[in-house]
């Protein structure tokens, strides 16, 4: 008995995902139609959409067209019936969103780590979900964590963010014990990649790579329209990819890393190097920071733009290399290096195609992304409502 | 009406495939068994069994144990029922086997090539392909062709291949007209990877990549059980990757890709520079050859030790940027590269642990395969089985 009642509550939660799913995607819709798309009985749709309702996650939009009897009531999801908190845990910055049902952002605020890592980043993620929790205006799904590293996302582990020093940390218990949310760890440009998906759907594609150059490098792998995401979400780590022998020491351990020639950390460290070595300018401040250098390359200082584009290089080739392994011709930049412009993408660009098969780098096509800065807030958003509420974000 | 008739038979057909599929993966098999395992009803099940019988395809196997009534008869499908062509086209030489519905390699023949290309090679592959299935003492499937580069499956078209220099040829057509028999045209190292894979499988792992390491050099990549072919099957070309800046010419236009240095054309052409060179000893022929080379080897010749074990460290480091690319830990080597044995396998291991990112190398697991010489025959044959039989072959 005990078993049929189970069995009766989990075939009456999957048929009010299937009821809300089609309701998001198709709404504003009637019941009647509501019942033909899903194939299940008037009244049980009925029925379902009553809890619905109640709670608050569709409600009633005007009438249909008449098709003879009485104008059908039609039904929507509210985008803002529900938030969700989505994370972006960098490397010096944590970045938090709170967005809608359609992945619009209402709500940002972020935290520089300045360094810290290990235990230290851990107390400043409790303290920005704790700000984010508090300054939601709507009930809350959960939060989206999306992190650096190789996560195990069945059970919310992190088992290794280079950059943080995190090692076997239990991040989803630990957010969701502080919140009482449902949680989701995901890594972070797969989450990203999630996100720019969304957006680029359209272009026919059902393959795409999106490839994040932040202080970490790495890159999320849609394929057939679904995010592959390898054993212990390790695809797309393209981050420690030695390209310098004997190069520079990488936090992983290893040496010559990718991230250590083409990241954001990369090129500030390379330019303040060369600064303090003294080809600096009158103009140029001591510290150099991404800010700086930013500035410095857009108006066309010459150390800054051998610098930027110098870092290009290495990327262009693990992008070309990449083309070949995954076959996919479709790869979309994303991430603060990505702010560097139409000059750093030709050069990573004019690299990757060196570097490939010339009819697999004829065919490709590498551009920049168009979600913006809160690709991996969002993608992480959208990658929580989909385990909690069954849906897929539409934009 | 005919359409009504249309949609019968190919009902009948997917039938009819799906009790030899039954009967293949587990036979010896009763028809009661065969209904209760398909959802068909026994009277229909009876029926198409009368046709595999008549076809030949399944036979009679003596009977099972009484579960009260008459013993029931019991159906296998036997090995030679039907015989496949398999051949695998490399850029010296082509070979081919034919091989039974278990893998079985039954009959083979090899011709070289010696250097001729487009046209020249066409031609060797029609007297290749002639000669086997003129060898052949059982019904024949058809022909499947592993040829290297990129192809189009659906159309039997060879879009590129690098060494043989073939462009846009409508191999499976040619090859299918000639014969008179469905043909089904590959990627070699897609093929390999789907033999090794049914060789493997008991591991346990549903992901694996499969090295070919030969004249050229690509990669098949198993997901979830399946082939991952990308693009017109450019998953896996891995070949043309960039690893010497400066490098030497490569037939694809570019220079320095990874066949120019980790590839059998390339050992012994690097040994019978160094031997030129006047590095040659008394008992080195004037002219080096892969069977020359690797006889040196083995009897530790240091040469010939040297030439092999650097041309192992490129290819190391491709594969440990596949390990982070695609998140697949166990990687299997194969093709006449394997010959030169542990010490080989173990300069490739070595820097492509070195490449990756370490939590990723530790768990790697890169070995030989156990697939052979006829991975690619047996395993374009394979696929073959699966489009026309709908069987997926089982060892």
């Amino acid at each position: 008995l005990a078993r049929t009642k189970a069995t009766i509550q989990q075939t009456r939660r999957s048929n009010e995902r299937l009821v809300l799913r089609t309701i998001y995607d198709d709404g504003p819709i009637s019941r009647a139609d509501v019942a033909r798309a899903t194939g299940l009985t008037r009244t049980t749709v009925s029925d379902l959409v009553e809890t619905l309702l109640a709670e608050g996650l569709v409600v009633e939009a005007g009438t249909g067209p008449s098709t003879g009897g009485k104008a059908p009531i039609l039904l929507r999801v509210p985008p803002d019936a529900r938030h969700l908190v989505g994370v972006d845990v960098d490397r010096d910055r944590l970045s938090g969103a709170i967005v809608d049902l359609h992945g619009e952002v209402k709500h940002r605020e972020s935290r520089t780590l300045e360094g810290r890592d290990g235990a230290g980043a851990l107390e400043d993620l409790d303290a920005l979900v704790a700000g984010l929790t508090a300054a939601a205006e709507r009930p809350l799904v959960g939060i989206g964590i999306g992190t650096p590293g190789l996560v195990d996302t069945a059970d919310g582990m992190v088992r290794w963010a280079v950059g943080l020093d995190w090692h076997d940390v239990p991040l989803g218990p630990r957010v969701s014990d502080l919140t009482g949310l449902p949680t989701i760890v995901v890594n972070d440009s797969q989450a990203a990649a999630m996100a720019e998906w969304t957006f680029e759907q359209r272009s026919g594609s059902s393959d795409m790579v999106v490839v994040k150059v932040g202080e970490g490098i790495g890159a999320g792998i849609i394929i057939g329209g679904r995010l592959y995401t390898g054993e212990e979400s390790g695809a797309g780590e393209i981050g420690h990819t030695r390209v310098v022998d004997e190069g520079l020491p990488c936090r992983c351990g290893s040496q010559g890393c990718l991230e250590t020639v083409s990241s954001v950390r990369a090129v500030v460290d390379r330019a303040q190097t060369l600064a303090g070595a003294g080809i600096a300018t009158a103009s140029r401040s001591a510290r150099v920071s991404y800010a700086s250098l930013l500035a410095e390359y857009r108006v066309g200082d010459p150390l800054a733009r051998d610098v930027v584009l110098a870092s290009a290089e290495p990327l262009g080739r693990v992008l070309g290399a990449m083309l070949g392994t995954l076959g996919i011709s479709d790869v979309v930049l994303i991430g603060p290096m990505t702010a560097f412009g139409d000059d750093w993408l030709g050069r990573v660009t004019r690299e990757a195609r060196r570097s490939a098969l010339p009819i697999l780098a004829q065919r490709s096509h590498i551009h920049l992304g168009r979600s913006g800065d809160e690709a991996v807030e969002i993608g992480a958003a959208a990658m929580l409502m989909t385990s909690e509420l069954g849906l897929a974000l539409a934009v």
